[in-house]
This record gives C-alpha cells, sequence and structure tokens, in this order.
C-alpha cells in the first residue's frame, strides 16, 4: 500500500494548513486535528481535511503524523499523541528548533512509532489557517533530523512523502540545523524587528521595496517567536554575535572613509560608474 | 503650452531608463543622453527615447532636464548641463543623497535655470537600463527639496511632472531627506551586506523567503552604495547607531531571558498560541 494512505495533520496554522492541502492534492486522506473549532470549520469548508477533530485520539487512524502546533507545544503534543498512534506509524514535526524539541521527544515514545525530526523550511509573514497556501512550499527545503536514535524507515519514508509533497529533503543534525537557522531565519527576524523599531515614522512613510522586504517578517506572530527565541537561544546569540561583527566592520569602514575598500566593486559595477558626460555640443 | 513639452534625461540606468519610458508614455517628447553608446542603442530600441545623444548640448531643447547618473557625478553634470540651458528650464536630479548634491549644485547654475533637487524613491536589485521598468514608479514618493535658493515655480512645475507620472510628490528638507533614508534605505542595505557576509555557505543554501528578502538589496551596485556611503556618511553613522542599540536592546533580553517582554505579545498572538491539545478519544 502507498505510504501514506491517512496523515493526521496537528495544528492547521499556516504550515500545517498548507501541508493538509498539499496532502489531500497529492490524494492522501487527511485529518485535520486542531483546538479551535473556527479553524476546523475552515479548514472543512475550504477542502484542507477529509475529517477534523479537537482530540488526538483521532491520529490513531494515521500511518503518518505531523505535529505543527506553535513550537513550545510541539514536544509535548509529539509525546501525547504518540500513546494514540500504531506501532509503524511515522511520526514528524514542523518546529524550527530541533536540538530541544527532539531530544525531548525521543525518550518520550513507545517503541514502534518511527519519529524523525522535522521543519519544512517555507512560510509568510501571515498567520493561521487563513494564511496557509501550499505554493508556499514549492521547491522549499524540508529538513529532517535523524539521530542514532532514528529508525532508518523513518527517514527513508520522510524522503518519499517530501518529495511528493514539492518539496526538498535536506538531511542534517539536530543541534547543527538549529545554528543553521538561526543564521538564515531567527537572527533576520531580529534585525527586522531592530530595523522598525529605529526608523522613524516619517522615514517609514517614505521607505520603499527594500525597507518593505526587510520589515515583513517583523509582522508574523510575535508568540511564535518569543517560543523560537527561548527555545533556540544559544545558537541565536552565536549568530547575532557574527553580524554584528559583520556590522561593525562596515561601520568601521565608514567612520574611516574606506567604505569601498570593503564593498568591492565586480566588473558590472565598473561598467556602472561610467565615464563623465561630454560637454559642449 | 502644456509642461513639459520635451525632457532630456541624463543617464539612462534603472531610474533614467524608467523615468524616459513614463515620460514618453504621457506624451513628454524624451531626449536620452548617455556616455555608453550601447546604452543609447537600447534605449533607441525599446522605445524608451526619441532621440538619444552622447553630449550635454542636447538638453538645450528640453524644458525639463533630469540628472540621473551615478550619486557621485550628479552634481558635475548638473552643473556642466546648466550651462547649456535657456532661462526657465527646469532643472533636477534623482540622486538619493541631497544636502552634498544640493549645496554644490545651488550657487554653480547661471541664474534663470529653476533646479530644485529630486529623489523619486522607487528601484530594484537590478542595475542599468535592462532594469528599467516604469511600473517601479507607480505610487512611489518622489521627494523635492527645496532651500530657500528654490525658484517657487521650480517646485510647482515639479509637483505637476511627479503627479503625471504617477508618483507622490514628498516635500523635505535636503539634511532631513538625508536622515530619513539614510534610516529606510541606506542603513538596510548596510545590513543586508552584514546579513550575507554573516551566514554560512550551508546556511544560505536552505534560507527562506525572508533571508532571500532580507539581503536582495545587497546585491544591488556596490559603485552606487560605495559613493552613497561617502556622500551621506554622518546621517548613516547615526541611524546606524539607533539600529545597533534596538538590536543591543533585543540581544540583551534574550541573554537574561527576558525576550518575550520586548516582543509583545497583541490579540492575534494570543489566539495564536492557543491551548493545549485535548489528550484521548
Amino acid at each position: 500500500m502507498a505510504f501514506p494512505h491517512t496523515a493526521a495533520v496537528i495544528g492547521l496554522g499556516l504550515i500545517g494548513g498548507s501541508l493538509a492541502f498539499r496532502l489531500r492534492a497529492i490524494g492522501v486522506r487527511v485529518i485535520g486535528i486542531d483546538v479551535d473549532p473556527n479553524t476546523l470549520a475552515a479548514a472543512r469548508t475550504a477542502d484542507a481535511i477529509d475529517d477534523g477533530s479537537d482530540s488526538l485520539g483521532a491520529a490513531a487512524a494515521a500511518d503518518l503524523v505531523i505535529v505543527a502546533t506553535p513550537v513550545d507545544r510541539v514536544a509535548q503534543t509529539a509525546i501525547a499523541v504518540g500513546r494514540e498512534l500504531r506501532p509503524g506509524t511515522v511520526l514528524t514535526d514542523v518546529a524550527s528548533v530541533k536540538a530541544p524539541v527532539v531530544s525531548a521527544v525521543e525518550p518520550g515514545l513507545p517503541a514502534g512509532v518511527l519519529f524523525v525530526g522535522g521543519h519544512p523550511i517555507a512560510g509568510s509573514e501571515g498567520r493561521g489557517f487563513a494564511a496557509a497556501d501550499p505554493s508556499l512550499l514549492d521547491g522549499r527545503p524540508f529538513v529532517l533530523t535523524p539521530t542514532p536514535r532514528t529508525a532508518p524507515d523513518a527517514v527513508a519514508r520522510m524522503r518519499v512523502v517530501v518529495a511528493r509533497l514539492g518539496m526538498r529533503p535536506v538531511l542534517l543534525d539536530p543541534a547543527q540545523h538549529d545554528e543553521l537557522v538561526a543564521q538564515i531565519s531567527h537572527v533576520p527576524y531580529l534585525i527586522s524587528v531592530a530595523l522598525r523599531r529605529a526608523a522613524a515614522g516619517d522615514a517609514q512613510a517614505i521607505a520603499g521595496r527594500s525597507f518593505a522586504d526587510m520589515t515583513r517578517i517583523a509582522r508574523s506572530p510575535t508568540a511564535m517567536w518569543a517560543a523560537i527565541c527561548r527555545e533556540n537561544r544559544a545558537p541565536i546569540l552565536r549568530a547575532l554575535a557574527s553580524f554584528e561583527t559583520e556590522l561593525a566592520r562596515l561601520r568601521g569602514a565608514l567612520e574611516t572613509g574606506r567604505i569601498v575598500d570593503t564593498l568591492p566593486v565586480d566588473d558590472a559595477d565598473a561598467a556602472y560608474t561610467g565615464l563623465p558626460m561630454r560637454e559642449g555640443r
């Protein structure tokens, strides 16, 4: 029988909802599980799920279970749902911080549940099921973070699922994952917040596309980011220090009038600068 | 007679080319002036200009002259072309730094040339005429920076031109302009460069949309940015200090485990965090 036959998606937010849409589109039966009756109703109306429930027990019918709750609830939810699952069920999650989640979940699961940590690197500044959009997944990395305790079959099956979702499987050690996402996601979020706070209101009133691009992520849910910051504190502080060092180098070059030396001119730039205009007619 | 009848655009790069396209589209005759014969040929082929020349003297036929060269050549070009212009000609520019340009140009022009500094806040990470696109101008601010020396008629006429270009006229003092663009454009550029440098290659390989958004501007021409940094050094250093202060506040909150206090939870976030899942069936 093709795997997965039935997927349970726990938490129908931006990512869970997007995964539910895509799983249904590739012929998987989807059970949506969410605490919010309005979210379940919206997911049913949008045909994102076949069945909805507010109870983790509904996941027992699935051969693939994806925990897509807020990051600070992933570990407890994965352990709780693990008690409901049949041996051989594949269990993964979408938390953007992996080492603390994986190390909490692995010892809490019954033997036979095939867990591997996951992180689909996709999303937008939107929030909740209303912002779910399966096209956000297209071609994006879906990181899997096996450990020595991970059943090889969990990874093999998840690789197939990821490819069927239209995403790219990337295997990383959980701690390595956390260092990398601190650099490309968590620190950029903090920069985005600081940049928005530092710019005066009358500056923002004339801001162009680059400012909008660089502060968009600051509008995403602060509760989610506060949880991420708590869970991935040490890697974020390391990545932040690297960024601050690079920025201080640029500031130093600006202060000493040597900025051009730290912004090397490439061939296209040489053409850009051009020659002085010819004067006269 | 409607103003302008004939516009000369000096420098057919991303901004000059976009303005040329839009001016022609609204029925203005456009003389394109550029030192690069390939750029002139491309602008002719694309129907961005009616006539092309490599000589500033060609601007003499225009009643509106826009200097759109690289920022560090704007003042010398404006002064040089000023000698070619008839009294009553409106002269402006597109430099993203205004106080040094305006203070250099004003005393260098013959009486009768109606100069007001300008800065259309539009663009992309592209470069040169190939990246010109008049839709980049739509609804964007076009800052005008009159001084006590500016002829009121220069401002009045430029307001009309800006509105016909589909842009929003915004009047600012040159020094005030430079402080604001340092906050919303120049410092974001430096941040973008530092962020890209601080992220490891294997981090960038799994980066998502927020990282792409935040580092896009780092790909724009470094020669242009080096010139902007030289011209607007003091305002950039002030804006950079404000940003570094905000970022240090976030880092401090992260270090002391109080990040949630500096990322205030709004109503939508409260809903987002949700309740624990119900266990059992």
